[in-house]
């Protein structure tokens, strides 16, 4: 083929933002395809705010695949880059830069070395869904680089394949994980429920309790729940798929009061399954509690839900307030209790997003 | 009667200890009656330890039924205490003291009033079943005081209807609370399992993490998780009728590795459905958290169940080691955790018993 000689290198840059599950994912029922034991639906960041930026790039001097992220290489043995790799291999088309001279079949791609650099503008593996945004521009901007034919939701059931939540950050907006019925996967992919626009006023609000790694990570934690909770079984069957129609209602009608109730509620049952798993997990700590205290009580005072919280497998708080006046009380009542001069370095809130 | 005039007073004083469940209480069918959603087994302590101590008197010169709770006066208008003293009021029986010349006839008992003092030598309302030990050393020296024919088992029905977990500490040793299925309660009662000599090599150590009354109680606590928890029916019907049945084989064969890991699951589950009510009921903090971690990880160590730990509506930690050498190693271990001389004020333990 002859592009061993030459010089050129071809990139491509993406931001895929994080996204917030309000229905949470949390099990699976194949390890390797990564498919669910139940659905979940999640809102999508603006991208200005928490996202992952990936470029990648293609060279014939490239003699490996390599990636870093935040600055530092990391190996890409794991199984799941491998198989979003070999995915978006698979499917690779032929790419032509006449200016530049390049002149890529569709085959070069099982030769031509990758280098990814990717960055995440939020803490890493603390619990805010980082690995979402991040497998998902991995997997976004190699379909861009590769000039892949397929859809967002194609790319998503790819995308899944490197992390489950991943393939929610295809789509703005709202959207759901169907987790589908195949053996293959095939049909456990993300559909966007509505486009950014459609329900504009909620305002999210992220206060970082602590931006440490967790301890215990998302994919061993789901095992362990899968394998010892007695309760996840009966969420994933009777309780979420009804919850899955509940607020797809609500978001469809812009219902706050029922959106915050199910996702608060969801998020809670979440922890609750994860302190039903044997050894308890705990990702939730006296500060997540305060903040849901101060919430409730705040919405209590009211007589209707202003604001709602959900928790993923960290002890930060994502707060989504129904508009912006209410996103500004929000703060105010955070700032008031959890002070940011504080000097207590134990039970304070380092940040707000 | 001619008793007014007299000035006898007729005292009867009794100690009861109180009871920490293994397979947990939570939730009833009943709120007036006090009939449970599941049975429930626990351990009673042994009374020199945490218990009630609860002096009762009749005289003659009484004019309404009263009582003080360590020390201070308290209501006994309560619709808990009432039952009870109904419930003891009709089983009445004649009691005579020819040398003080007392001669009370069965009848006299409606008119007569009480006197009862009782102190606890432990936390109330703490998450520590103040209100078991409470209960039942009250029905217990008024049941004697009165001369009431019933066996424990019936009078473990009355003390039910004062608090629902005081049943069980109508018996030493293990004792297990059958929901039963009649309307009206009358099958609601505690057996005992196996005396107190029959598994005595276990120690129960007790963490106060915090003496604090609670800031949900129980009574409240439990008729939420009822109300709104989407999988406290599933632990009722479902999971706790199997786990009983594992427990009592357990105790039956002294198995402390499916003891321990029926206990703490048992524990942990109560917990997570209240973190599934909404609002969420946080019992365990941090230190609870901390103290759970500290038993997994030396469990885990040895390769086998050293300790079981069950926490009630409270953060305090109920640790039963296997035997005093366990016992005495887990102390170790708690105090190197958890220093006393610790000049933090956050998160440290605040006693052992």
């Amino acid at each position: 083929m002859g592009i061993e000689s030459e010089k050129w290198i071809l990139m491509v840059t993406a931001r895929t933002p994080t996204n917030i599950a309000v229905i949470k994912y949390w099990g699976k029922r194949d390890e390797t395809l990564i498919l669910p034991i139940n659905d979940s639906i999640s809102l999508t960041l603006d991208p200005t705010h928490l996202s992952t930026t990936t470029t990648v790039s293609v060279s014939p001097t490239f003699h490996q695949d390599r990636m870093w992220l935040n600055g530092k290489e990391i190996s890409l043995q794991g199984g799941r880059f491998q198989s979003c790799l070999r995915e978006i291999r698979a499917r690779a088309q032929d790419v032509q830069d006449k200016k530049k001279g390049i002149d890529i079949k569709k085959e070069d791609w099982q030769k031509l070395h990758l280098h990814i650099a990717s960055y995440n503008n939020f803490p890493t593996a603390a619990g805010l869904a980082s690995s979402a945004a991040g497998l998902a521009c991995l997997v976004f901007s190699l379909a861009k680089l590769m000039n892949l034919k397929e859809d967002n939701s194609q790319l998503s059931a790819i995308a899944r394949q490197g992390s489950g939540s991943a393939c929610r950050s295809l789509y703005g907006g709202f959207v759901k994980w169907v987790m589908g019925k195949e053996d293959n996967g095939s049909d456990s992919l993300a559909v966007q429920l509505a486009d950014e626009k459609h329900w504009d006023e909620l305002v999210i609000i992220i206060a970082v309790v602590s931006a440490r790694q967790k301890e215990t990570s998302s994919t061993s934690g789901m095992r362990d729940t899968v394998e010892t909770s007695a309760l996840i079984q009966h969420r994933a069957k009777e309780v979420v798929p009804k919850r899955i129609v509940q607020m797809e209602d609500a978001i469809q009608n812009r219902d706050f009061p029922s959106f915050a109730r199910l996702a608060c509620t969801d998020s809670n049952q979440f922890h609750a399954v994860c302190l039903d798993t044997y050894p308890p997990i705990f990702y939730m700590n006296d500060t997540s509690h305060r903040i849901i205290s101060c919430v409730e009580k705040w919405n209590r005072a009211e007589g209707a839900p202003q604001v709602a919280y959900t928790f993923d497998a960290g002890p930060n708080a994502v707060m989504i307030a129904r508009n912006r006046k209410t996103a500004a009380l929000l703060l105010q009542r955070l700032l008031y209790n959890f002070p940011p001069e504080s000097d207590t370095d134990l039970g304070r809130v380092n940040n707000f997003i």
